[in-house]
């Protein structure tokens, strides 16, 4: 029997595997207009650990007792709703949840065949792709020749970033933990210098990899790397304030960027966006992206757990910094 | 003799007297071109403590040794410059000086008449007014109908903020300190309501007072009060930073925003900016500000020291908030 995750606990610190529990999904027969999807990924991304909370976002919260709120692709594997044929793949909020009953509203069908697999709905050609390209399109408003830094540049986002950056002209230093993903996003991604944030002293490799000063900080880890990058903003700078991962977990008060007023000195611009505002004009992104992609310039690299019972284990690994590439959760 | 106050040591927390040393202003006859000046007011100003540090800012640091830096104005009583004939109102970066010689580059001569008292040049009509014209206009792009929050409400630029912004047709919250201050900025300069930052609680007031959010806050101040309006930005919120008073006397870290994560689900900014990229339009805010100054819309308010020797003394007050008023120092 399909079963969904649903949230029972807000975490504090970590999510446990007690914050959720598996209940059957109602399977009844389908009304007219209805079909029904099987799930094959979804989505594990930081921004989860913030729904899970009380706090005010830019989505409520999830309520206790509901399905974990979850980004998702699947398969029509049963349809009376002739505009979602049985075999149709779509992609919406599903949630956390191995098959799900759907009239069609919230999740729009998509051409599997046209992607190098049904995860990149999910990734360069999904949320994550469209965050990196309008986030550093219109809020970064990088320009070529400029210097841009991105923070957890291994990650899904960051990944994107860097790649975009280096194929709109600018040059590039990506953050990243440890050995491995600083050699992937130098030698894979294309970055002109990385820093590894668990071995250098930040301050001192932003100076040394950025000795111009930085035009384009697109930040998706906040704490003290933020506040490293304030101290070295050129002139008209602008953050793109993406996320805080370093942030989530923690129960105490957040870490705020103490030389924020830099941004005088710098004349410099702090900004927050949310992906949800720029879905309507995901075409363009793909229009972009896509020569990328066919000309090897934009690469995207999966991470994929198995299992709807492994769901809290495969955040805890995202909000860790574990993973490597785009987390998904294989259903 | 004539003297001028030299920065000889760099202030620890409050500025102390001894951080300072009057010497004689150098009195040689004039050389052709040349115009001597007394300086009757300088402005003494926030921006001027982080000038003490050997922060890097958007001017370099004033050295030991060095006049401090201030502007100012002055009148001319000794010429050998055609341009600048005794009895010229001059306005300017003067310096801490009774005194100086110049050839008229850096200072620009203005009609006294036409104002309602010379120190205007240094309030509304010269860089603090034009702080609070460009700040709101250009940084803030504040519109008619949308909510505005202006932290040092009764201060130099604060007051010239409130004003403005009602002038423009925005509902405006003042926040300042004490009864007497508070109720300046309701009844004198016509703030919707006020906030005594002393007396309450800075969340729940503007909880009360800005029940549907805040479209712009016009921050002088830093601090606790600018993380209790990141909880509180409406949609595409700008917030303008034009100064941090409360951290300017601190030794230790400055206290960082730790809300600013807000400003992603509030799609909002925070933006930082300096007058002097805007001195040069100077005459575009004297001519949008003049209509409402003839009709009483917009007031200046002084708060005038008397004597050079009393700079140290002068900048304290206003450090800690105990002026009322635009502060400067009558030579």
């Amino acid at each position: 029997m399909p079963k969904a995750l649903h949230l029972i606990a807000r975490p504090e610190g970590e999510p446990k595997d007690s914050d959720f529990e598996l209940r059957p999904v109602e399977s009844r027969a389908l009304n007219d207009g209805e079909a029904r999807v099987a799930v094959r990924y979804v989505s594990v991304d930081p921004a989860m650990r913030i729904w899970m909370t009380e706090q005010k976002s830019y989505w409520p919260p999830v309520k206790l007792g509901e399905v974990m709120r979850a980004g998702g692709v699947g398969e029509v594997i049963e349809s009376r709703n002739p505009r979602l044929p049985v075999g149709t793949w779509v992609g919406g909020m599903t949630g956390v949840a191995e098959e799900l009953i759907t009239d069609g509203r919230g999740l729009r069908p998509f051409d599997a065949r046209t992607l190098p697999d049904p995860t990149w709905a999910l990734h360069v050609f999904g949320a994550t792709g469209f965050t990196a390209y309008f986030g550093l399109k219109e809020i970064g408003q990088a320009k070529a020749g400029e210097t841009v830094v991105v923070s957890a540049a291994a990650g899904a986002v960051g990944s994107t970033v860097v790649q975009l950056a280096k194929a709109w002209g600018c040059r590039v230093v990506g953050i990243a933990g440890g050995p491995e993903k600083c050699a992937y996003v130098k030698d894979e991604l294309g970055a002109d210098a990385v820093v590894d944030y668990k071995r250098e002293q930040i301050g001192k490799a932003l100076h040394e990899t950025c000795p111009e000063g930085i035009d384009v900080y697109f930040d998706n880890v906040g704490g003290e790397i933020l506040d490293a990058v304030l101290k070295r903003l050129k002139l008209r700078a602008r953050i793109v304030v993406c996320g805080g991962i370093s942030q989530y977990n923690g129960s105490g008060t957040p870490f705020g960027p103490s030389n924020y007023l830099a941004l005088i000195s710098a004349r410099a611009r702090m900004e927050g966006f949310v992906v949800i505002d720029y879905l309507h004009r995901g075409e363009e992104a793909i229009t972009a992206m896509a020569p990328l992609v066919a000309t090897g310039k934009l690469k995207g690299k999966i991470d994929a757990m198995e299992g709807i019972d492994n769901f809290a284990a495969c955040l805890r690994r995202l909000l860790s910094g574990r993973n490597f590439g785009k987390q998904v959760l294989r259903m």
